[in-house]
Parts: C-alpha cells; sequence; structure tokens
C-alpha cells in the first residue's frame, strides 16, 4: 500500500497500561494456581444493573420485535424524552439547558475523543496523570500537547500563570481518574475565568460527578457562571448506572458555544446514535426510582472506598481520592517505583492495583486503588495489604 | 472562545437532504390536511425485529440486572463469539477471516467516517452520486476529494485510467446506496488490481449485501483474489437485520493491512465497544433461525422493490437498482430536476421520493425509491405514481 498514513500515530506510546497489568497478573496466576487474586485495579464496575432498569431495557427490546413498537434509526442528537430528563438531572443542582442542547452519545470515551474533530491547531493542556483518551486522542491527530504536572501528585492544579494570554484546549477531569482529587467551587471558578479571560475552551469530563458526597464540589462544570460560553461538559451513565457495557452517556454544549453547530454537524455525519434499548435503559435511570436504585449501588462502592482510606490513613500512607470519586490515588511507601510496588503487592499480597506511571509520567511512584470490587473482596484485600504493608 | 476551529467544516455543504425533505413534506401535509403521504422516501427499515433477535436481547438485558449476568466493559474488539460468529458468515462464502481481524462497531456509519482517522494526505476518490457520509467525513478532516461522476448516473464506474500511478483512497458501496447498482466480481475485480498496482487503499462498504439476489455480484469484496492487502469492509446488521435503531456492525482489516494495527489503536483509543444487549442480538441474528428469520424480511422488501421495477419497467422509465438492492434510482422524465420531480409526485400524488441530487451534483434529474415501506403502502404508491405519471 502506497496511500500516506497519519504519521502522528507513530508519536503514541506502544503499551497499553491495561494489558500490561494483565499480563503480569496472568503470569503471577500461572505460577501461583491456588493464590486467590483480589483485583482492587479495575476502573469497571461489578453490581448488577438495578432491576428496574434491566426490565425497561427488556421490555425494550420485546418492544422492537413487534410492529407497533418497532424503531429504527432515532433523533440525530438522541431520544427526545431521554434529552428532557437530562435537563431535569440538570435543573435539581440550578444548572438550566434546553433538550436541544444536549446530544445523547455512546459513553464518555467517544465523545471525549471525538471532540478533537471541531478543533484546529491549538495548545492542549492535559494533566499528568491522567486519564489516557485526552492524551492519546490528542496526539492522534497531531495536537499540540502540554503536559501539566500536579503538584505532588495530588491535587488538580490551578491554571498556569505564564499562559495567561494563550487560548489553550483544556480537558479537565473532576472527580479525577486516576487521582481521585476534586475540583472544589472555587478552584474551579478560577478555571472558568481563566478560559473566560484567555478565549480557551474546557473540556470537563463529569463521568464521576454522582460519586460526588461533599457540598463545595460542583457535579457540572455549568453550575459555575461563564462556564456556558467556555466549556463542553461530557457525562456518561457508564459508572453513575453499570452502564460500561450497556453504553448510554451525553455531551452538554451552549448554543453560544460556536462548537455547538459544528458538533451537531460532526454528530449527524460521523455518529447513528446510542442503542434505542440503551436510551430506555437511561430514561430509566433518571426516574425517581432509578436515581434511588444506582444511589445504592454508588453508597456501596464509596463504602468500599471509606474502608480503603480509613486503612491507608491509619497505615500513614499517603493518598488522594476516595471522598468524592471510586478511586484512591497512593503514594509508593520508600520511593519505590509505581511498577515496582504493584510488582510487590501481586506477589506478596495477591492484590493487583494499578500502576500510577501509566497514566503518565507524572504518576511515578502512585498506584490507584479502585473501590468497585465486592465488599468481601475490599475487606479482604486490606487484611493483606496490612500484612504486607506492615512487613515491609 | 479564541481557540482555532476545524476550518475544514466551512467547506461542507449547508443543508442536509433529509432536513430539507422533512420540511417540504411537513409543509404539504399542513396544506392538505386529509391527504395521506406514503413515503418511498426512507432509507430505515420498517419490519419489526425477528422475534428470536428481540427475545435474546431482552433475555441479555434481564442477566445485566442479575449478579451472574452482569458484565461491563466488553472485549475492546467486541465480543469474541460474535467475532466467530462473523467469521462463520464470512466462511460461507469462502473468506477466511480470523476473529482478531474483526472489529465489532456501532454500526457501519461510524467507522466509515472514523476510518479517515488513520490517513494521511490523499487523493480521495468518491462516487458521485454518493452516500454523503464518505464526502462530508473527507472533506470535515481536511481530505483532497476526487469526485467521479457515474456514466449516464447508472453503473458504478470503472477506474479511472488517468489516474494508473496514483495512491488514492477510495470508497465503492455495492450494493450502492443511492443507485441500487452493483460491481459484478469482473467488475470489482478491476478495482482491487488498480488498487494493487496503484498501491491504493479500498474502504468497501457492504451494508447492502445481504440484498443481493444475483450469483455473479460479490457479497464482500475479500471474495476476491488480492483484496487482502488492499482493502478494508465495513458492513452493518442495520439493513441485514432490522438494526438501525439498535446499533451494530463490523469492520474487517486483513492483518497483514498497515491498517490493522492503526485502528486497533484507534478503536482502543477512541471507542469502548457496541452495547452488550445489541451484540447478544448480533449473535442471534447469525444462528440458523435469525439468519432465516432475517431473509423473511429481507425477502419482504424485495418483494416492494420488484413491483417497483416492474411498474417503472411497465412506464418506459429509465431506472437501476431493485434487483440486488432495496433502491430504485430513476431517471426523471421530462430533463426536469431531482426537485421538481421530487415536488411533483409529492402534490400530485402524495408520494414521498428521495431527490437524487441530494446525493452530490452527479445526481441531478434522479430520484431514489426505497422498498422499505410495507406492501400495501408501495401498492397503492404505484397506484398513484402510475396516475400522476400518465397525466404528465
Amino acid at each position: 500500500m502506497k496511500i500516506k498514513l497519519n504519521e502522528n500515530f507513530k508519536n503514541l506510546s506502544k503499551n497499553y497500561l491495561f494489558t500490561e497489568v494483565a499480563q503480569r497478573v496472568e503470569r503471577f496466576r500461572r505460577e501461583n494456581p491456588k493464590s486467590k487474586i483480589i483485583s482492587l485495579g479495575i476502573g469497571d464496575v461489578s453490581l448488577p444493573l438495578p432491576r428496574s432498569v434491566s426490565m425497561e431495557m427488556a421490555r425494550a427490546s420485546i418492544e422492537l420485535g413487534k410492529k407497533e413498537g418497532f424503531r429504527g434509526y432515532g433523533d440525530t442528537q438522541g431520544n427526545s424524552k431521554l434529552r428532557e430528563a437530562i435537563c431535569d438531572y440538570y435543573a435539581m443542582r440550578g444548572v438550566l439547558f434546553l433538550p436541544s442542547e444536549i446530544f445523547i452519545n455512546d459513553g464518555a470515551k467517544s465523545d471525549l475523543a471525538n471532540l478533537g474533530d471541531l478543533l484546529g491547531d491549538n495548545e492542549t493542556l492535559i494533566f499528568d496523570p491522567v486519564y489516557p483518551v485526552y492524551l492519546d486522542s490528542s496526539v492522534m491527530s497531531g495536537k499540540r500537547v502540554t503536559r501539566f504536572f500536579e503538584s505532588e501528585g495530588f491535587a488538580l492544579g490551578s491554571p498556569p500563570k505564564d499562559m495567561r494570554d494563550k487560548a489553550l484546549v483544556i480537558y479537565l477531569c473532576s472527580p479525577n481518574n486516576p487521582t481521585g482529587a476534586v475540583l472544589s467551587r472555587a478552584h474551579l471558578q478560577l478555571w472558568v475565568e481563566f478560559a473566560r479571560k484567555s478565549g480557551s475552551l474546557i473540556i470537563f469530563d463529569a463521568a464521576y460527578e454522582s460519586y460526588i458526597s461533599e457540598p463545595d464540589v460542583p457535579h457540572s462544570i455549568f453550575e459555575l457562571e461563564g462556564a456556558r460560553e467556555c466549556a463542553v461538559e461530557v457525562c456518561s451513565f457508564s459508572k453513575m448506572a453499570g452502564f460500561t457495557g450497556v453504553r448510554c452517556g451525553w455531551t452538554a454544549i451552549a448554543r453560544e458555544n460556536p462548537l455547538y453547530d459544528m458538533w451537531r454537524r460532526r454528530q449527524s455525519t460521523k455518529f447513528n446514535g446510542a442503542s434505542y434499548i440503551s436510551q430506555r435503559g437511561a430514561l430509566a435511570v433518571l426516574t425517581p426510582r432509578g436515581l434511588s436504585d444506582c444511589r445504592k449501588n454508588i453508597d456501596y462502592y464509596m463504602e468500599n472506598a471509606r474502608s480503603l482510606a480509613k486503612f491507608f490513613e491509619g497505615m500513614g500512607v499517603r493518598f488522594s481520592g476516595g471522598k468524592n470519586a471510586p478511586y484512591l490515588w497512593v503514594r509508593c511507601p520508600d520511593k519505590v517505583s509505581s511498577w515496582q510496588f504493584f510488582e510487590y503487592l501481586l506477589t506478596s499480597a495477591a492484590v493487583v492495583c494499578t500502576p500510577g506511571v501509566g497514566f503518565g509520567t507524572g504518576g511515578e511512584g502512585y498506584v490507584r486503588f479502585s473501590a468497585f470490587a465486592s465488599r468481601e473482596d475490599t475487606l479482604c484485600a486490606i487484611a493483606r495489604l496490612e500484612k504486607a504493608l506492615r512487613v515491609r
């Protein structure tokens, strides 16, 4: 083949974090067949869907098999009832959107990556450590990426002082994956003001908003004044309602945002909507019954997070997260590297975490624990970790 | 906002064909409230899903609500059983693929557009008239597009003689949307040989393959020798199994194709898989029972296509399609324009078709009829069309 390929792909890092983790775990399993491995590495939910949601999707499936219930292509922006329900969901926090400002997607990942289609050659500000999708999708399309090291690997930093006049594309994720840190209202307002003054765009990833427990942490960037003109928000039912396999989420863009018309055109050209069944499921999530059922699952995970946090506190280990997010971002003791600590916990405790360096060089010296395992596994892992860390 | 936007969007044509059609139909409906409009314009299926498929999706939905049946993120390339079933489907025609060469998607549209992410600055060959997604997605990403007028608007042309040495990106769609024309084995072999000699890439859209009735028409480009190195094929359950709302399809790329690794990386970065429920439905489609149920629906539509073809033949109207495709591409009589003929049929017969010029300037002077309406509506539309065309 002699056609020209996208050369930017050569600038991508080769190894995919979770593949490497899986390979190392597999090797340990082979060498220790009797050992019961507990994974606190996964970023995937584990509880079944609420019955109210799964049954609604079953109903939708059956309806598709009947003449009067069949549905083909849906509305380009997604089911209008679902978009109205999302507007109601925002309204509970005082955020006002029109249904026409909501775009249903198949989960946050696609849109977070695809929004790049609308952008020209800008400097792109990405935290380090970071959810790899922002970085990799930016590199793939040849965007200029400025990585942004977080202070001590924990807090989500403030707007950079040396860039006051530059119009940037800024990816913010709060509650943060992987660090579990959050932006307070005052802190996020600084970012919005920076974006407005500099003419920047904030792409706000709110996939973990439903894990927030503290009142001072905004669930949506649109709770802040001035965000409508400078921000786009991507959200998802994945972590909120266990939809990681079902695939549904949304992107909110205000009409006055110059990206609005472009995104509409992009989506009508390059996307054909989320599954009708998934959208019906999402609609069931946003009923009072669905929200309360999902809340129970989130509470279950956050109880795990609290147990983990209490344990690390007791051990005097430094960490962030675990309060408004299902992740704990833990400093490796004795200055060992992420992969060394990963290996130590795997071999001495048969507990799997995620090496922080996999989220960027800024994550070196950290590992991530997730709260998505079962209660039993979480408590058992904690007991094993205690032993392993006391020995060290 | 002062960030740089993707300027290529300015080169997109503004009006979306089906929006304009919908607006004109709506106006007619308002002005003629008693008239029963029949749409043969839609490219969307209308029959309900086979019960075997809808019930399997209902089962999958219910399982997601149970501890032992819950599934989160799936395999990056899609459910491995589904990929094996697709390989078996190909094997029925003598095409051999490994499951690792199949990538499950959420329908053909996304992948047909997203494959452009892998490509550099190439000359892109696109037929005219054409399914707008190839053109619009190419324009959006600033690709150099060479439009290719079909001879008399009917046949799918041959490889261009003046481009023998140029490595091109070529979009081929057979059976074709909108013209219903097909590439015979010999004709498609010419394209494959051209691609191999020139180092070109063929992106083959096989979304309508299950409508083929003639033995000389290949269902897959991979039935032809030499295609593995130069072609990528995108296929879908949308028209094959009524999945336009369910969203599932696949892309096949051979390992020896340099795009293979890139696509794998692209999909793992920018896509999180089709819905688990949709994939379970697709798996049900590919059982003997599912295939036979879907065949009945296709036969129903193709009976409509035959009635339409017989009618236009009897009227001495020139057209293509209707034999291996659910579309008929009809020459407007008396050299009237696409929109004029559309308006005439709407106002005199209350029948909706799709103006050919909406698929590109090469489609001017044609309209497209679809076979996806009910039998009753199709026969009623034919009776009205006969009257309207006799009067002219």
